[in-house]
């Protein structure tokens, strides 16, 4: 029985953007399985598979319902064990939860500093209604105080806070080594969310080993990542 | 043939400070295995072992010399693969880079900047001149002026780094998770190093996941850590 994702989208059903059902996606490519995608767009989210609060991405295989990116990956490697890991071991899955921390509180908020307008703006009129409300009750304040971000001095830091990615990918190809692991989808996810959603420059420049690290993230398993084209 | 461990420490022999020695220490305790510590000053390093600008830590295997933490903790489980794993397969030595990464390139920063001269008042008068000269060389400025960082706003700061330290270590005892692997040592040479050298708060206090991870750790292998007390 084929795998059914549930991914996020805003008015363009071709255009998914949620860094989270990003992890997801490469994660299926990863093991080698092809996900029947079902679109969903913000309001509908929180009553999908019998509701009660279910967030994206979500995934049913057969009678089994997954909820959350990490938890996702987890379940390919346990109920796929002959397809490639995308994770080495107990140590590899605790390990890939410190890179994810690192995004969620190092990377994502500047992401959100400099894009949530453009984000907003991919929903369609009940979905921009929907994100503007929740997004404004969970900052405190309105979407266009919260895009901050796009100032020099902002830029300055977030190039310091990748140092750490850099430095790990002059060394080598892939978080995970010669070929990619989780903690590689975790981390392209939201650079993937920021080339999908914004025109603005978030990605390092062609020669910064994140660039590179990038360009051959959007390649893997036929350039699923490409086929979503950069805002324009 | 036992094991030598070549190990930084200032006019007290038996107060190591270095956060790099200290990965080493715990990598070899963590094999189990017991080495033969030589106590080694600023100004010997680069002589040691033939020369050429060794640096510490540096161990000598029989016949094999090996300098850096990280090589160290590869030729430990190359070396020895029956004893207790530092790094689970070759995706955990890669993971494993980003976590030293982000040590050096986020954390160490705040650390020098706040201990700097702590650490140049443990070497003794010889080691001071060396420390002061190197130092200073290498900044570009004054050891007064690199102990910037005894700020509220700082200290603040480096509150917010240490977040993805502190979301994953909520959620599971070790950063390899239920036990340590050599990513929990890389993390903990730099607070051990700040816990040796300067009575200045560095560890988040009693409560914060960070702070008991790091008791943890400190209890580890007959208290290993715990034994050289803390800068009084």
């Amino acid at each position: 029985m084929t795998i059914q994702l549930y991914d996020l989208v805003g008015a363009d059903p071709a255009r998914p953007f949620s860094p989270h059902c990003w992890k997801a996606r490469m994660a299926l490519a990863h093991k080698g399985l092809k996900p029947e995608v079902l679109p969903v767009r913000f309001p509908e989210v929180a009553s999908l598979e019998g509701g009660g609060g279910r967030t994206v991405p979500l995934v049913r295989d057969g009678d089994t319902v997954v909820q959350d990116s990490f938890a996702i990956a987890e379940y390919l490697d346990d109920r796929y064990p002959d397809r490639p890991m995308l994770f080495e071991g107990m140590s590899g899955r605790a390990l890939t939860r410190f890179v994810e921390s690192w995004m969620q509180r190092a990377v994502h908020p500047y992401l959100v500093s400099v894009a949530v307008l453009d984000i907003h703006d991919l929903q369609d009129r009940e979905g921009q209604a929907w994100f503007r409300a929740k997004r404004e009750a969970l900052f405190g304040k309105s979407l266009e105080e919260v895009q901050s971000g796009r100032t020099p001095e902002s830029a300055a830091a977030f190039a310091r806070t990748l140092e750490p990615l850099r430095v790990t990918l002059k060394r080598q190809p892939f978080l995970g080594g010669e070929t990619p692991r989780f903690a590689d989808h975790i981390v392209f996810g939201g650079f993937q969310w920021a080339r999908v959603a914004t025109r603005y420059p978030v990605l390092p420049e062609a020669g910064d080993p994140i660039h590179e690290w990038f360009e051959r993230c959007l390649d893997l398993y036929d350039a699923l990542g490409r086929r979503t084209p950069a805002a324009a």
